[in-house]
């Protein structure tokens, strides 16, 4: 059986503009490739609610799973929730399950509830919350499509509340061979090998350290056994030098 | 007059594995904004044919400039080239120009040419190569998609060489204001100043540091003066704030 399937949709006009480096698609790779879920593409759009629909209704219907991360928060560019609810032709509300997260959040801070604050209490007819530990705005899941927050330490929680709630399949389990060889070295022996094991894919990632070439090779595949045995084979090639 | 606008596709299981964090974006995002070249959306595919031509085909034909990164050395994981060329139906093959560079990189170097290496001189019909001064084999653009190498260095090295060869407009200049203010009690008086500015953009990014929670206001335009005149509103909003 194959794995679910996953998208990420990163949203924010800083990942565009080169002011913040993304590493909520790192994070989530990671954790999805742990839980059996196969991440197959990553799109990053501006805070553009035409660019955002789109997206959303493309990755929705081609993926399992679509994970989104950024614009959820209180202020103006924050348009995610409207534009996910917008991508289903969902209504959209303050939603009084959210509210009342929110309001027991504040008052334990010693916080005033106001207008713009409330705007993290919107939240589509239907969709489930996703918990969000750190300060109390709810994430949420509308059909496929798992709205999460930008910032890190929040995504990564609402991330960790979400994975338990799906079924994942079997993780992908990788090994990774260090050569001290340049890849174009390796290259005929580790096709020859790609061609004898179908089920298993193989990466090669050149690297540079103390004036020399090497060579990660990475073997990735569902089955430990037959990982394992073209790892042993590839190495056996290359005896003086696996490290 | 509107900016050129650009995306970045990048290729390569490793980085939707979890593998590997791209960095190629960030730093990519970075030179174009300071180019005067608009990213607009960003894209990650898996190291397969089909996905790598649907992706060039679309963003070939709604943005000025796509750049690529990864996938383009000697080994059979590599075939971004032969998808590039595929996707506007061109023919390609071990080029002459390219096999010379790799010839007179491998002599200097003591290396021998082999079967694996060549892959790297093939070259569509009609692209100009892009310069590689790190490891020679070289990237290429084809109508408007550049093609690049995925090792941070090497991808680094060739947007310096494709850059200046790239028309740009005005480029996009940015402005931060450190609030010590949580977003609920910024988001109002922002979306006011948003609306009364409609040539620039302002995000707003939260952060928490030592027990308290802050905000980066950051406002981005082309126009020098009209975005200072903006940010000197925000900060007189809160006078003993800005850091």
């Amino acid at each position: 059986m194959m794995n679910p399937t996953a998208a990420m949709l990163v949203i924010g006009d800083e990942i565009l503009s080169g002011r913040t480096q993304d590493t909520n698609t790192h994070h989530l790779a990671g954790a999805l490739t742990g839980h059996g879920i196969d991440l197959k593409e990553v799109r990053v759009v501006p805070d553009d609610t035409g660019a955002i629909i789109a997206a959303v209704q493309y990755l929705s219907d081609h993926y399992d799973h679509v994970c989104t991360s950024g614009g959820i928060g209180p202020t103006h560019d924050d348009i995610t929730a409207d534009a996910v609810a917008a991508a289903f032709g969902t209504p959209i509300d303050v939603r009084d399950d959210a509210r009342a997260l929110l309001m027991a959040h504040y008052e334990q801070a010693g916080v005033e509830m106001n207008e713009a604050r409330l705007r993290m209490a919107r939240i589509p007819d239907g969709a489930e919350l996703i918990e969000n530990p750190i300060s109390a705005a709810p994430g949420f899941t509308l059909k496929n499509v798992h709205v999460m927050a930008g910032v890190p330490m929040i995504f990564q929680a609402m991330v960790a509340s979400l994975l338990p709630t799906l079924s994942g399949g079997k993780p992908l389990l990788s090994r990774t061979l260090r050569l001290m060889q340049p890849e174009g070295v390796i290259a005929k022996p580790l096709a020859a090998l790609a061609a004898e094991f179908p089920d298993l894919s193989f990466g090669s990632y050149p690297f540079y350290s103390n004036g020399t070439y090497g060579t990660n090779i990475v073997g990735r595949g569902t089955e430990a056994s037959e990982l394992d045995a073209a790892m042993a084979r590839l190495a056996a090639l290359f005896p003086m030098d696996g490290t």
